[in-house]
């Protein structure tokens, strides 16, 4: 059993989540697909997603709140979409339907079984990307995607 | 489409990697099954790894190195036992075959497909956990897994 080195650049991870952060810009919701995210405390659950320089960022930073929609395979292509096009030339207000809750700045996917609306806890600068670290404020769900009262993960 | 609010101790994320974080505690190599991990930093390739309050972390804040290595599925039964007991009761410096690379204190799993050296870019203290940002020293696999010279991620 050899080892071999290799570029530090191949240190991704697999299995990745893939969500669709949400935030308002100009009054406008904006989304962008986000692969680097993870659950980082127990209580309160804070969740932290890493975003490059990008538009939803502006939001983020503005407003204090954002969303993290988790989304089913049927929305492949529509999350693909906002991972390829860039909010500061494209609105992506209305590639789904929203709703709010009690945070009107987080805007939620209606077609997404798990949406988050979170306060921000934290932004922390890294050399590119900024973790901003999220706490939930409320959790949505369907009926349709709960067992024994329990959210069914498969 | 009904949204129903559920607790949002429920704001898990799936997939979940499964990765086993190392480092030395009192002279001892030791690791702990880590599920809350995630690249973070485009350049240079920073990774977090989120851990409670455990005996891995001591290691950690001594010598600020730590390991991430990813198992595979033959490895599930000792990964689970790492996750299970602590090192402050039990020695698993012994669970696995180990090897060094330049950082003598982030012990590495030879039956790991993937293993990687981190110095410690930053720790960011959480209400519970702290949430470890590792820079990648060096990223070790073997020839099998590799496919025209890049990690075959199958």
């Amino acid at each position: 059993m050899d080892k071999i080195k290799i570029d530090s650049s191949a240190a991704f991870l697999y299995p990745m989540p893939m969500v669709l952060v949400g935030s308002v810009v100009e009054n406008k919701a904006n989304f962008m697909a986000v692969g680097w995210v993870s659950r980082v405390n127990l209580k309160p659950p804070l969740i932290a997603v890493s975003l490059g320089p990008h538009y939803t960022n502006k939001g983020i930073d503005e407003n204090k709140e954002f969303s993290i929609n988790i989304p089913n395979i049927s929305l492949m292509e529509r999350t693909d979409y906002c991972g390829l096009v860039s909010g500061s030339k494209t609105d992506k207000s209305e590639v789904f339907d929203l709703f709010y809750g009690e945070l009107k700045k987080a805007p939620l996917i209606k077609e997404c079984p798990i949406c988050i609306s979170c306060i921000l806890y934290n932004a922390v600068k890294l050399p590119f990307n900024t973790l901003y670290i999220g706490e939930p404020k409320e959790v949505f769900t369907e009926d349709k995607y709960m067992t024994d009262k329990q959210l069914d993960i498969t």
